[in-house]
């Protein structure tokens, strides 16, 4: 049997842990051969309801399970780890503006970003959910100087999957046969939907839709499916943002296949043009537990613009923040 | 690739609903290698939520989910449905004695075994897992004359797999070393959680623990777990019971290994001296789909007396329910 893996999660009694806890414990992330020990983080008032979810992970009796720690403490729950998802975040309260939601995260995740860099494996994968993540990102890895930055990432995977799901709908034909999706930007409103590279069916996407149809409908459906989801249920995307973790991780770490990339957001390395350093979601392949941008995509006017509206907004974010980087 | 199988779920919408809907459509009920169709089933008021759901579904991008319905209409979600897993039923409400949920209860599962009957696939296999669960599942077979009574079966996975939890943490085994557990009777706080034939790293549990644990810890920890973790979370397990389902159901379908069994609750047909008819949880091995009472077990006086206990609850919760059995 494997050596376990150490998968430490914070907000682990919120919705989105409790979607994904079960599907981790069971071996659905990194595969059924591969045990796992979770470590658990949650602020205190709760602790009580985590006892709760830590029983329930007791009565699977699951056989890859070897172990589940809970604390209220990041250099707890985070020592030795060799993943680190934080998925916890401060919801936006009544009367917020997005810049008080920025800096109340911000403070929770540059204590995450320090305990991160004094107490994680060295080689540590560590996938941002909370939001606003892509900047939540830049703070942990600002916060983490000793830990190569390329171990960071936020997620733009469930944005990804929806706009898979869309255009499949659209073109009356099965998500599994569609390909080279693109989500650019900000895990946000301004994130940009790209399907200029996609097929389905081996065929061209752009070729299937108008743009008509991509303007008015795809992408305004894509960037506000959360909301549309929190109307409906009542209660923002649990389950599917947790599957979206899983996928991610999976991609990040057993690799992409031949025909196809996953989007991620990563540190910006200057590609396509985007200001250097920011966490920008690119296309990525994956193989070996490393992504790569993939290279050479021609951009065209249309995208150009959509891609630098969602930079701009990153930008923004980042100097609303820029106190709390070294 | 396989033929898509038809699942029909009630109470869809639900806590443990929402748990196991997407582990069924990632492909881990009956494997990642069998497509599947969802047909779910909701109380009118709570179809809007539901549609959240369906939502968050199509959000996964799931290269096995062939396609999501919904109704408010047993006898639309029930149509061809190859595997149908009854979840959805009324709480318990203030003041309200058990007496009082049975009957409640009672009234939902006699429409929809009629349901069943009437428009599901021959050859369906029904899980009933709302409570009381033997009870429900004695209505709704009852109301099903032609179906075979052996499609039938009520859940007690969860609380065999909250046993092995138990018994493992007691002798600081794994629960991947432990076997032939039981749980006889009805899934309610008279059943009786059997370590007399259980096995840790191949030694006979009896040998590892003493009595008294047994008598005043093991049996009342398992028989009340469920209490337990409402006081801790504040909500009734979900995710734990999402998991037995897909326990339960791939080991009916799939198979048990060799060298183990599993608890469920199916018509008795007089094994070990049970009221024929009854809905009793007996260990079952299973294979080619079809599961078999172990037989010729050993029962000492200890069990004997505890076995018949929570029989006689069953008799008692049929004799409630009599006037809707055909």
């Amino acid at each position: 049997m494997k050596a376990p893996v150490r998968i430490a999660l914070t907000g682990a009694a919120g919705q989105i842990g409790y979607s994904l806890l079960f599907r981790i414990a069971v071996g659905e992330m990194f595969g059924k051969d591969q045990p796992v020990r979770l470590q658990l983080l949650e602020i205190t008032p709760a602790l009580a309801a985590l006892d709760g979810v830590v029983m329930e992970l007791e009565d699977c009796a699951f056989p890859l399970l070897m172990g589940v720690e809970t604390s209220d403490q990041p250099k707890t729950a985070f020592r030795d780890a060799d993943f680190i998802l934080l998925i916890g975040a401060k919801p936006r309260g009544p009367g917020m503006e997005r810049k008080d939601l920025i800096e109340a995260n911000a403070a929770i995740f540059s204590e995450q970003g320090k305990a991160i860099d004094e107490v994680a494996n060295r080689n540590v994968r560590v996938l941002i959910v909370g939001n606003p993540a892509n900047t939540n990102a830049l703070i942990v890895q600002g916060n983490a100087p000793n830990i190569d930055p390329r171990c960071f990432t936020a997620m733009t995977r469930l944005d990804h999957n929806r706009a898979l799901a869309q255009l499949a709908k659209k073109t009356g034909s099965h998500v599994r046969n569609l390909r080279q999706m693109i989500i650019w930007g900000n895990h946000s409103s301004t994130q940009y939907p790209d399907i200029s590279q996609a097929t389905v069916n081996g065929r061209r996407a752009n070729d299937l839709v108008d743009k008509q149809w991509l303007s008015h409908n795809f992408i305004p459906t894509v960037q506000q499916r959360g909301a549309t989801i929190i109307r409906a249920r009542g209660q923002s995307s649990a389950a599917s943002a947790g599957n979206a973790v899983i996928d991610h991780m999976r991609s990040w770490i057993l690799g992409t296949p031949e025909d196809d990339w996953v989007s991620m957001a990563i540190r910006s390395d200057g590609s396509y043009g985007t200001a250097d350093g920011l966490f920008y979601s690119f296309p990525c392949r994956c193989s070996d537990g490393h992504y790569q941008v993939v290279q050479g995509l021609e951009i065209d006017e249309f995208s150009r613009e959509r891609m630098l509206v969602t930079e701009q907004e990153l930008v923004q974010e980042r100097s609303a923040i820029k106190h709390l980087l070294p």
